[in-house]
C-alpha cells in the first residue's frame, strides 16, 4: 500500500450533500439496489475524486464520502472501507479530463445488451447520448476466468481503454457505467440508460425482423443539446425527493 | 418577439387547480416522468391556453400557470421559463376548435410503437378512441435530422397536420400527444394510451403472427360512449389522490 | 322499470366492511384500476346479491354497498348510481347457484389471452382453477358490434352460457370475471388469474415452440384443494392492509 | 404423530428477530407473497431448525418462530400450526449439513424455468451462484398426478435428492427452493435469482437464435467469493428497513 494521499483541499457541504443525495435517487429511480456507487471529481483539484465508503447506495450520507487520489487510495478513509472497484473510477478520471461524475451501477434492463451481440441504441431523445453508440467491456478477453470486478488499476485502465470516448460501456455479465461533465448529467445517463434499455426490450420484441427507426447519430448530437438543460430539470425533481426524505 | 398578447381574462381557482392537478396525476399514473405537459384552452376565449411554466410536472402547482395566446406567446409569463415545445399545444389548438386539452409526454410503453411499423389498435374498450387509428409523425420527413423537438410554430403545424382529426398521434424516437374535449378526456386519453402500448406488447408477443382481436372500428366509436363516464370516474380517483397529497 | 325489489334482510356490518375491503385489496393487487366491480350473494337469502355503487373500487366504503334482486334491480339505490354491467353478476347468480361471489376486472394482463387463441392455463399451483379450462366470450358473436360492454340481462345471461362450469370467463377486448363460493375465493381467484397470466406471458416467450409443463386437468383438481386454506391466509394479509388504512 | 421432540436449547432474542426479519425482507424484495417461508438451522443443535407458524411471510413476528425436527416434528407448537411444506427443509437440513437456511418461495418469475426446458444461467456477477446449475423437480415423475405440494417426508427426500449439492432448485409448476450456508446467503440466494429470472427472460428475448454470454462455471465460482461480502451488504440494507418498518 502505497503512503496516503494528500487532500485536494476541502469541499462544501453543498458539494457533499448533493454527491450523498445523488446515491439516493440512483436507489430510488431503480438504477442500483444494494450495490453500485457513483463519484465525483474534486472541484479544486482534478487529481483526486469523492465517493462513499463501500455501502449500500441508500443509506449513503455526506458523512461516509472518502476523497481518493486517481489510483483509488483514499486520503481520509478513517477506518472506513472503500469500494473494490473504485478503480473503474479512478482510471476513467485519468484518461478522460472531460468527465466529473461517473455511476458504475448493475441497472437490470442493460444486462441483456451485455450478453447478446444486439447494441443498445437511443430509442428516444432523452437518451440521445446513446446514439455515439454503446461499447461492451468483456473482462474475460484480456483477463481470462475472473471474479468479473474491475478490482485493481489494469483492469479499470482495460475497461477506460473500452469506454474510449463514450460517456456510456456496459460490461459483460456484470453491469454498466454512465459518465458525464457535471455530477447532474452523470445521474440524467445511469436513469436513461435504463429507461432506454427498457423501451428497447419491447422494441425489439415488437420489430422482430423489421427496422428500427432509432435516432440517427447526428438527430442524437442534436438532441444532447436540449438535454443539458433537461437534465437540470430532471436533477431537481430527484433532489427535492431525496431532500423530503432525508432533509439534507 | 412579439408584443405580449393580452389576457383572455380571469379564470377561476378551481380552474387552475385541476390544471395543476392533471400534472400530478400523469406523474402519479406513469405518463410523464420529469418531462412533459398538459394545456388547457381559456374556458372563455378560444384563442387562448394556459400551461404550467417549464418544470417537472409532479411540481406543478397552480402558481405556475402561465397563459398563452395560440401562437404560443405567453401572456404573463413574469419571468418563468415557457415549454420549449408548448407549440405543439398551441398549434392543435389553432386547428382544432373541438380540442380542448392536450396532453404532450414519453410515457414509455408507447415509444416502441412510434419506431416499427406496427400500429397501435385498441385492445380493450377503455382505450376504444386509438381504434379510429394512431398516425405516427417523423419529425424528420419535413425537417430533416433535428434535436426532435417541436420547438417552433413551423413543426407544431405540421405535427398538427400528422395529427389530422384524431385524438392521439405518436411522435418518432420521442414520445406522443393524446387530445380531449375536456381536461379530464385529455388525461383518460394519455393514461389509457399508454395502459392499451403495455397490453399490445404481450398480445403481439404471445400473437405471433396469429390474429389479433382488437377492437373494430365500429366497436370503437360505440365503445366510446360510456367511456366518456368512464372518464369521470377515474378523474374523481386521481384527483381524490393528488388532492390528499397537495391540499388543493 | 320494474318494481323496487325487497330486501332479503339486514346483513352484518362485518359483512358490508369485508364486502367494501374486497375493492380496496382487487384495487391494491392491481386487479382493478378505477374501474371493476366485486358482488357477494345475500347470505340469508341466494335472490339477492351486493355490490357498491357505480365509483372507483379503491374509494368505496360499506356505506356504498346496495342490495339487488337477480334481476340486478337495486333493492335500496337511495340516488345512488348502479354500475352497468351490474347483469354479470346477477345473471351468474341465477345460473349458478354455487357461487357466493363474482369480480368483474380489466385486469391487464390477462387481456391478451382474450385477443389471441391461446388458452390460459395454470403455470403453477396457486392457479390450480386455471387448470379446468379458460372460455372466453366475444360479445360480437351474438350481438355483433356493441359498446363491448354486458350491461343488460341479456347479455349477462349470454356471458353466463360462456362460463359454464368453470370459475373464470375472459371477455374478448374487455376483461375478465373471477367467481368463488366465498368472497375470499373470489377474490383469489382474481388475484391469481393476473399472477397467472404474467407468468404465462414470460413463460410462452421462453418456450417459444417447445411445450409448457402446465398443471394437468388432474393435478389441478388436486392442487385447488389446499388452496382453500391458502385462500383464507391471503386473504387475511390483505385485509389486514385494508384495516391498516381506513380502520374498518 | 410420533412424540414431541425437544429442544436443542434457547436462542438469542436476535437470532428470532433476524429470521422474522427475513420473512419480511423476501416479501419487500417481491420473492414471496402471501406464500412462502424461510428456515434456519440451531446454531447450538444441528438436528433442531426453526420457521414461523403457518401465516403470511410478512405478518411473522419472532414470537411464530417454531422448532422442529429434522423430521419436520415441532418441538413447540403450542396449538399453532405447522407449514404443510416444512419436509421440504427438514430434509434438505438431513441431506445437506453445510446448509444453514433455506427459503421456499413461489417466485413469479422463477417459475417459467421450472415449465419449460430452458435451464437458468447466471447472467450477472450477482447471481454466479446459478453458474454451477439450476436442477428441475418434477414431483410428478416419481409422485403421479400429487397436489404439487412437497408435503411429507418421502417428497421431500425426493426434493433434496434434486437438489444434491447445489443452492438452488425449481420445482415444475409450483415455485423453487433456494438454501445458503449463512440466513444471509440463502436470503442473498432468493433474492438474487428472482432477478437474475427477469434478467435472463429480457435476454433470451434479445437473443432469439444468438449465444448469450452468461458467466461461465469457473466465473461463477470466482465471482461468487466476494458474493459473501456482498450479502452482508444487501443484509445491512434489508435488515435496516425492516426495523424502520417493525421496531424489532
Amino acid at each position: 500500500m502505497s503512503e496516503t494521499p494528500v487532500s485536494g483541499g476541502p469541499v462544501s457541504d453543498a458539494f457533499l450533500a448533493d454527491l450523498a443525495a445523488a446515491s439516493h435517487i440512483l436507489a430510488a429511480q431503480g438504477v442500483v439496489d444494494a450495490f453500485g456507487h457513483i463519484s465525483q471529481r474534486h472541484p479544486d483539484d482534478p487529481n483526486r475524486y469523492f465517493m462513499s465508503q463501500s455501502m449500500a447506495p441508500a443509506l449513503v450520507t455526506p458523512d461516509d464520502i472518502i476523497e481518493y487520489s486517481l489510483d483509488s487510495e483514499p486520503c481520509n478513509a478513517n477506518g472506513r472501507n472503500s469500494f473494490l472497484e473504485r478503480f473503474i473510477h479512478g482510471e476513467i478520471f485519468k484518461a478522460r479530463p472531460d468527465i466529473i461524475s461517473i455511476v458504475h451501477s448493475h441497472s437490470p434492463s442493460v444486462i441483456p445488451f451485455g450478453l447478446v451481440d444486439e447494441k443498445m441504441k437511443a430509442m428516444f431523445h432523452n437518451a440521445a447520448f446513446l446514439a455515439a453508440g454503446v461499447p461492451v467491456f468483456d473482462i474475460s478477453e484480456k483477463f481470462g476466468a475472473t471474479d468479473m470486478l474491475v478490482c485493481d488499476g489494469d483492469k479499470g485502465i482495460a475497461f477506460a481503454e473500452s469506454l474510449g470516448e463514450k460517456d456510456i460501456a456496459l460490461m459483460r455479465a456484470h453491469g454498466s457505467v454512465a459518465c458525464g461533465d457535471t455530477l447532474q448529467s452523470a445521474v440524467f445517463h445511469a436513469v436513461y440508460t435504463e429507461v432506454n434499455a427498457r423501451i428497447q426490450h419491447w422494441t425489439m420484441a415488437l420489430a422482430g425482423d423489421r427496422s428500427v427507426a432509432a435516432l440517427s447519430e447526428e438527430e442524437g448530437l442534436l438532441a444532447d443539446v436540449p438535454n443539458q438543460g433537461a437534465c437540470i430539470r430532471a436533477w431537481g425533481l430527484w433532489r427535492q425527493r431525496v431532500r423530503e426524505d432525508v432533509n439534507w
